[in-house]
């Protein structure tokens, strides 16, 4: 595949793309250090990954579709591995199977460190060149990657929950996750709507699904000013929320049935009553001001219903998100945290970016005008719309320049291993 | 439950709509006119019922809806059968699981018509009062039951298809089913869009999900003169089409992999590479110039691909279809027809209603502002809003005074037994 | 297929074939006579078939192996129903899918009679010849048959046990089931053991796993000397039987806990505690003195470990039966009974015959020097010695005739819808 | 739970058995050496464990039913670990799930190593007083850890195939495996048969299920010299073997047909034709003069039925073992071989021991006047007597020490990625 002739250059300097290329690699590295080699290697069930897989895969992303494609002369690391660490691109041919992605022992996690030195070097060495014939293609890789280290967080998480030692990724963070803030004021923000526009067309990367730029009309509606809170979640719980099919879509109630659903995910009623979870630093009690995490679509539709108000549109949240600043809010970029934080300052639009996932009510299919990428990567989100649901905002393991109002994440509306929770809206009519 | 005090009295006249009554309680028993109580009683798959399950299911919804719910004094036919007829109604209690539903070989098909005439005389004996106090409810208890109508046959002709002997319900008719009708002037039709209003909010009955109407923005698009072909399909596989991932949703190839997917349901290829389908009249060559049917979803959208097109949104398709005669085409109300005709006309919008059953690439999402019925009924749409594709138009089964614009029908997008089709659109962008 | 230069002739003298077969066919149509075309297609579960469909596969079989192999002329009655009604004979080519059977509506419950009308005449004209050519294989079709009629009546029960109306296929006697047999004396039979035979050599009819006779050396054992009743079923239930691990083989277990089950197949407990259950009559109280039956091997296995004993093995029961008539007890010849009657005399070996199916702790193998028949009846038993146990004696519905000491049942050991109890042993040392 | 009333003393000498126990113990380390942690914490299928499991179960063993139940002051190495490596001892209580062994990424393997070395101390700290004491328990501790052994490697073996890298364990020994030993004289080894003694009730340790010896009478019979060959296997495959259904058990063929199979397990066909294997060290060409290994009781009895032979039955097998000497042979206390070797001496009867295991045709059932021991390692092997079936001799890398004639080894009938093989049997008469 050769794409350069319709690719456009890098949208940052040469010189900012080396430092942000270095900057995200190192990122991805620093995550796996308390890692073992086992730890690294499991799969604790098929929609994850191991470790391992997610430092080779990004890799193999670059070594592929930019050093094999565009960089004349390049030689593979080891020509039997693309087979190893290629995701779901059809155009790249066979593949291990996804379910099978814990039995690759070998190489070892110091053979993908290698390897990934091994195609830094390529990438830094050969960055003029590149940024310049498929810039493009190396901020798509970079966003790749950090979409990998959130999923990255996510699958280990699954992992040591699935342990009855209970592991911990990180040590909990002095900052108490327990607070109480007090709501002031009205929960709800009124918008107008009208015909608006939503999606991008601009000169900063987007993901080919954000575009094009659109018109779109709006109903005048309400956004809760923050998003649920686990308090909230319990007297949904307590209010018999999971056993009322009154509630539920459909589907949904058939998963509850199917799978005794009773709580959100990693969650643990102790004998005395109290709820603990499991996060990135072990069981910890559960604080009720924070926002509850790691539900479905199916169970964030039927909190909608029960509180008497519903999911918002994506274009709803993101017309709401105009003017925000996506690199407000908790940025992982510093200090790990193992947790979304209760709301600062619920008398805005509080937490829109960086905090949850926030679940719409909006199934991910294309925007009008919509035409998927050239090539191998024209996969990247095209094939996959159907039966998913657009996600708005970025959680709290989202790094810092990955967040954007027209970011579409998605996901089936059965799947909480992420960190998803969800914002009310109402309309106002 | 009485939902009485919210509810409309019948938008037709007290005569009318004893008449229509009758016309669609009789018509239901024509259908089944031609099986034995053995074809009545069997269920060839989950997702179909039997004929005798339809026969007494329509009558349950009469019976508890209307009879029970605003009759004072009526007593239910049987005590005991409306555990056995409630399809999924979670506010009427539990039920016959539906997988189950095969293994009701009591009561007989003669039993169940003694249900019928017992509901339908306590019906037309209190029409008057009826159509005054619950008249919404009557009609939506006869859309209802042309909605089994359409229901029945599919399922019938599913049964019917699993036979090794390959029975038929009708007989051929006379009119030949092999036309070849050649295209004139320009293959698609062109709308300028803009801000539309899709939607009924009028007197004439509609179901909830068709509620509100309200303003949507459309952009220039086009749409093709008249459904996809069986010609055009055959040259879609002849040319690889279920064979290149590249075409797929990804759920779609993952469908064609695991169910060995190679022609449209009922396809079967003879030893001299000639198309046999089996339809209504058993087993008959297919006609290159109807309408292809019997496909998924997935398959519609991966033929859209293929043609450089793709489908249409549920709006842009009622948008299109406005000022055009449901009532036109074919209609599900003379002769037995065993599949969709050639296009008549294919130089204006050809057999928008009453041909197929087109697939659109809209979810099956509520409309702004949507709100579901009242009571047990509000069951009977909103709960089914997630992983469902809108469906426009009409097929050659349904009934007459059955279809219109705002009609928004839906299935899972594997699904493909109904008379489901596709037309292509195109951006004008 | 051509084996008759092979074949025995018949063990019975011409008449007495000739009216043993009208005999024998006859009574498989008394059984379908209470049921509807509907009733006769159903099927409730991949290893039961339908009426209609063991009427028609019993006549295939004389129709295949008898008239078509050996009588010159035979024309099929329908070239396309052998298609239908093969069960499971690889030599005889493809069939309808075991789990389809249930589809077949067509041909209906009327031809299928027509059939069997045309299929008897033709055995009866030339029986003189088919005695002296065949006579064996007109033998095993009746033995054949005779199995499918006690098949047929646990498969009517079991679809009748499905429905939540409960129908009986026939009323209830006038004999009350209830009955309280106080047991005398010692509640073993004891048996020296040695080197002792087992197995058929003689010319009476029996099937190839029978035979050959060979010697098999038994060390001291007793016999309980009735069946396992329902009130020390009870006793067993109320001491937690099912929910103690160490009395199950491990399979075992895993069944109990996947399918939760609590108690005999179709047993259901009241609110008041009393216990009812589904018989040919319908629903009915349980008879604590009545045998227990519908049971497992897990269950009759785990039972035996509760009592502190074990299942006989299949060569003490026979040994046990010499002597035994095994046209005493309860015969399927006369007057339709729903369920085993209580021991009538426990001071012998009572009801080792026509009571229940009794497991032993024997895994269906060949005996040793077996060799299976030759060409497609070949396939009629050993393909099948594999995890299957072997079941002794008869039940109340298995016909007059057709039980003998050497008789080996054989059905796996999580099968329970057949008429299956245990009676206990132990050893003597 | 404490046993010790009925235990016996050690068989062995104390100074010997700590001997022993220090062999068996370090053998297992031996094993794991070539592994890393991801190799060790890996789980291919529910069949297999993880090498780190096999470790750690092999060592609770010892930790729970010798050092907990019967030395006062024992304090556990880890209370929290017995629910991590109980097998599944219904008696010890709730424990990890089996499908779920591999994500025990904690304990790493370094810690249970530590484990091992805390266990193994307090063992040969009390051997005297433990010798004497439980010294049965002990003993069986060595034979559960050398079963573990063989399982240790045939799990590595299939997580290794698993990887398209192919990964070896070992090296290929210089000792070519390639041989082509030419038959002289009669295949077969005749035997007379008559009332025979099998079963164990001597001094030896020996497992439960061997006891108690036992009269068994046998016809007069032949086995073959030497055990079916990878060159006879492939005959059977050029002959249709696969796809004849007339040669297999009706359960064999579904599980044929279910899984697609054509050859033994880890077989791999090149382009040329020839067949290659999987194998300890990698990837190795088939050896048509060595045993065949890795195929299913139902391959085995197929093969037997296409050889107009039959499978042995253990007491046949049993009972020609006699007189010959379980340590000659291949012996797992030297170099590491990777795949059983050619017939040595194809005049006696050849590699009775330490080649493959051997698929007799019995069922595993308990030997008449069988006793489970008493306490939870009554559920060692009593509790899976159902749908299994013997095999006898032992394998390449069964330990030096282990085989004995009376052993009984046991898997379903479609289990294959053990060492299993077959010799073939037939009737004298």
């Amino acid at each position: 595949m050769n794409t350069s002739s319709t690719l456009r250059p890098a949208s940052l300097p040469e010189q900012d793309l080396a430092e942000r290329f270095q900057t995200v690699r190192e990122r991805t590295l620093d995550l796996v250090a308390p890692l073992s080699d086992a730890d690294a290697s499991a799969q604790s069930m098929v929609d994850a990954s191991p470790a391992k897989w997610h430092l080779a895969h990004t890799t193999w992303f670059f070594e592929i579709f930019i050093l094999r494609d565009h960089l004349e002369g390049y030689r593979l690391f080891n020509e039997r591995w693309p087979f190893l660490f290629n995701s779901y691109y059809e155009a790249e041919g066979a593949r291990q199977a996804r379910s099978q992605r814990g039995l690759l022992t070998r190489p070892a996690l110091g053979e993908v460190r290698r390897f990934r030195e091994y195609v830094d070097q390529a990438v830094l060495t050969a960055i003029p060149f590149l940024a310049e014939r498929c810039g493009e293609l190396l901020e798509l890789g970079l966003h790749h990657e950090e979409q990998h280290q959130e999923l990255l967080l996510t699958d280990v998480k699954h992992l040591f929950s699935c342990n009855p030692l209970g592991p911990a990724l990180w040590p909990m963070l002095p900052v108490s996750m327990v607070g109480d803030v007090a709501d002031s004021g009205s929960a709800w923000r009124e918008f107008s709507g009208g015909l608006v526009e939503v999606g991008t067309d601009g000169d900063a990367f987007a993901f080919d699904c954000e575009q094009p730029r659109h018109k779109h009309f709006l109903n005048p509606y309400a956004l809760a000013r923050r998003t649920v809170t686990n308090g909230e979640w319990i007297a949904f719980m307590e209010d018999g929320g999971y056993r009322n099919p009154a509630l539920w879509l459909d589907e949904g109630w058939n998963w509850v049935k199917a799978e005794g659903i009773e709580s959100p995910l990693y969650w643990r009623c102790e004998d005395d009553g109290h709820w603990m979870h499991f996060t990135l630093a072990g069981w910890q009690p559960v604080d009720s001001a924070a926002p509850v995490v790691h539900i479905s679509l199916f169970e964030a539709d039927a909190f909608a219903a029960w509180s008497s108000a519903r999911l918002p549109t994506e274009q709803e949240w993101e017309h709401a998100a105009q003017g925000l600043d996506p690199d407000g809010g908790m940025q992982f970029d510093g200090e790990y945290e193992v947790g979304p934080r209760a709301a600062s300052d619920p008398k805005g639009l509080s937490e829109m970016f960086g905090s949850v996932w926030e679940w719409t009510g909006s199934p991910y299919r294309p925007y009008p005008g919509f035409r998927a990428a050239k090539g191998a990567v024209g996969e990247y989100n095209g094939k996959f719309m159907s039966n998913q649901f657009v996600l708005k905002g970025g959680s709290f393991v989202t790094p810092r320049g990955h967040m954007r109002g027209s970011y579409r994440n998605f996901f089936q509306p059965e799947k909480r291993w992420q960190f998803t929770g969800l914002r009310l809206a109402r309309d106002l009519t």
